[in-house]
């Protein structure tokens, strides 16, 4: 079987590593030897063992020896456009591209099936930890009803620095970035958008009707602080940011954003670049993935188990997939009831049924409540209300679990 | 498609239950109505919603109707003769049972290669958790070197009562028979068994070969005693029964014993009855699979999805498998080197380079030493010189990671 490559950076470089450092354990999985054929960049890499590159992307469309293709490309554009058409042109893609999957991938998996080929991407979320098959096939007796986790080694990393070594949030992000764990613009993993659109994914496949990325309410890790940590442990907790969805009748809650784990959950204990992925289900219980959510063999490994099951699966449709989103599939997150810590200015003179006041001896002048669950709406008018003799330095959700 | 489930127990009802509650869920998933048409039991149920129970096999075997069979019997035989007879005749089955799995699994592998049809086994290790098949597909990609865990529900409970309320062995033991996670005779359970089988499943598909379960060097749990719960907890351990088996050149070392786990390493933070599976592969680094090991609901679950996977493939076998086993590819045990913790008698008077002493105010008269890392040979040779001045009272594998 021969394939094709888009984009040789971090991970297709690592798929190149793999298949040529393997061939026999390959072959013997998959049942045929697979070759690298094309490799499409713009980029020249004249000291690269492969000597099979092009920037022509029609030399992969039109070479009709090439049955599949990685596209590892990231982004948007062109990656949608040459996903397609090599679908229709009757060639499956296997892709590491969760914002392609997240934007396009009703689409693609539908013209996947309508070509009898298959569109792929177990590496789209958690880098190595196998959970896109898992969803679609393992856990498929069950009627799922949330998947939640950490999702982002980059933010994982600097929250477990700012937990662990009591860096401040600058601090951690700049070690990250010198450590080659963020990039030099981090923006779209401390704001929460890769773990939005991995999310998106995850609750599309999970519960069967696509979620759409950009409506899902999403909030970074730009805004805590040593403080906040500090309070978060001393109720027994640690600061995560999280990537949930939960199934409720006929529609789905999901959000992005930073909250208090006790020490208790299996997620709480999931530290620096790794990530952990949690599966309820009414049959299973609770199932959780654990592993390297990023990394260059990692990924690649992915990209390549992927590879090999569309070896495996030629001249038919692996059927995973989701049905089209309806208008009000996607809940209002403001309905879910969640636990608030909201920490403020001033002395602890809040006195609120149910709640719960927090001081800290090397915290003068401010203090922190953990109240009882409350709505969106019930939140912001605690706050409103909070405001009128404290000023607000933070608000996290609480998973209590 | 119609199905016959045999053994109609924990497992055999969690599956009637799954399927009888979730019918549209699991024609979604699997493309057709899947429709129980035969239960296989020697007792009655008067009181069952299914009406369809025979104490006859060849009321399965003999009825073309019947694609794919359940076996949830337990047991070799006669479960090892039905499965086969029913291969044969060109059912696929579905199983739980990893005492047969991990004893006939080889021979019936092949013999459903050769009919065209699955053998399937995702609950016969970790109950509901997906391991199986991401074994054989999603890490695919990965050269393995390492599958190790606690696979064992019971005997994880029982250590966890130790370990956190301070209950003797025999106390928690009592606890977990009240409870239902254990049995009347707990020797499967306590004294390795189990863990052991499974091992052996995951060993001889992780790394392609067969490994004999009946040739795994098995210790169980039943000398563990508060003493060294103690002495582990001094240098910051948990002690956990683990199955481990690991890749090494042209073999494998496997085995199954109480090890003392390093409170950073992710399986060491799994309590109760849930099961933990650790993976290592070169390019993914560490993988980890967590949930419930047992129980009706999980273990059925997995049963379900490995006959909607079968549904899926009807007319065709399902690859996963291994090759037989050959003369010294499960190596010598002793071979291994670990570091040990010994308990004994006497005061601390022991001298020897890169030894470790721990003492603990409580136990006078006593003390406990971790070695350096022994070969067994060595860690023989050890025992015998500290017999000449102490009475050992605790050996305990030391994983350090």
């Amino acid at each position: 079987m021969k394939i094709g490559i888009m984009g040789f950076g971090v991970v297709g470089s690592g798929i190149g590593e793999i298949i040529a450092n393997s061939p026999d354990g390959l072959e013997k999985r998959s049942g045929e030897v697979i070759e690298i054929a094309k490799i499409l960049d713009l980029r020249d890499f004249p000291d690269s063992q492969f000597k099979c590159f092009t920037k022509e992307f029609n030399d992969i469309l039109e070479d009709e020896e090439i049955g599949i293709v990685a596209e590892v490309m990231g982004g948007t554009e062109p990656a949608y456009t040459f996903t397609k058409k090599l679908l229709m042109a009757g060639k499956s893609v296997v892709s590491s591209n969760k914002e392609l999957v997240a934007k396009h991938g009703t689409e693609l998996l539908q013209i996947a099936k309508e070509n009898n080929v298959s569109y792929l991407f177990e590496a789209s979320v958690g880098g190595g930890i196998p959970i896109i098959r898992p969803l679609y096939s393992s856990l498929s007796a069950n009627e799922l009803t949330d998947v939640y986790g950490i999702l982002n080694g980059t933010t994982n990393y600097i929250l477990t620095q700012m937990i662990k070594e009591g860096e401040s949030f600058e601090a951690a992000l700049k070690g990250a970035q010198e450590k080659g764990y963020a990039e030099k613009d981090p923006t779209a993993d401390v704001e929460g958008h890769d773990t939005c659109r991995k999310t998106a994914i995850l609750a599309s496949l999970a519960f069967g009707t696509y979620v759409n990325s950009e409506e899902i309410q999403t909030e970074g890790i730009t805004k805590i602080t040593l403080e906040d940590v500090a309070y978060a442990e001393e109720i027994g907790g640690v600061i995560k940011l999280l990537g949930m969805a939960s199934k409720e009748d006929d529609g789905v809650y999901a959000r992005v954003c930073p909250a208090i784990l006790k020490k208790e959950n299996p997620l709480a204990g999931i530290d620096g670049v790794f990530n952990g992925i949690m599966v309820k289900g009414e049959g299973i219980g609770d199932v959780m993935f654990y592993g390297r959510g990023a990394g260059s063999l990692p990924t690649a490994s992915a990209v390549v188990s992927d590879i090999i099951d569309a070896v495996k699966h030629q001249g038919s449709h692996i059927g995973l997939g989701w049905k089209e989103g309806v208008p009000g599939y996607l809940k209002d997150a403001g309905e879910q009831e969640f636990a608030f810590y909201i920490r403020m200015s001033g002395q602890p003179d809040v006195k609120v049924e149910g709640m719960r006041v927090i001081t800290l001896p090397e915290l003068a002048d401010e203090f922190a409540v953990i109240t009882p669950k409350l709505n969106g709406k019930a939140a912001a008018d605690l706050l409103d209300d909070l405001k009128q003799n404290h000023e607000i330095l933070g608000t996290i959700r609480l998973v209590a679990e």
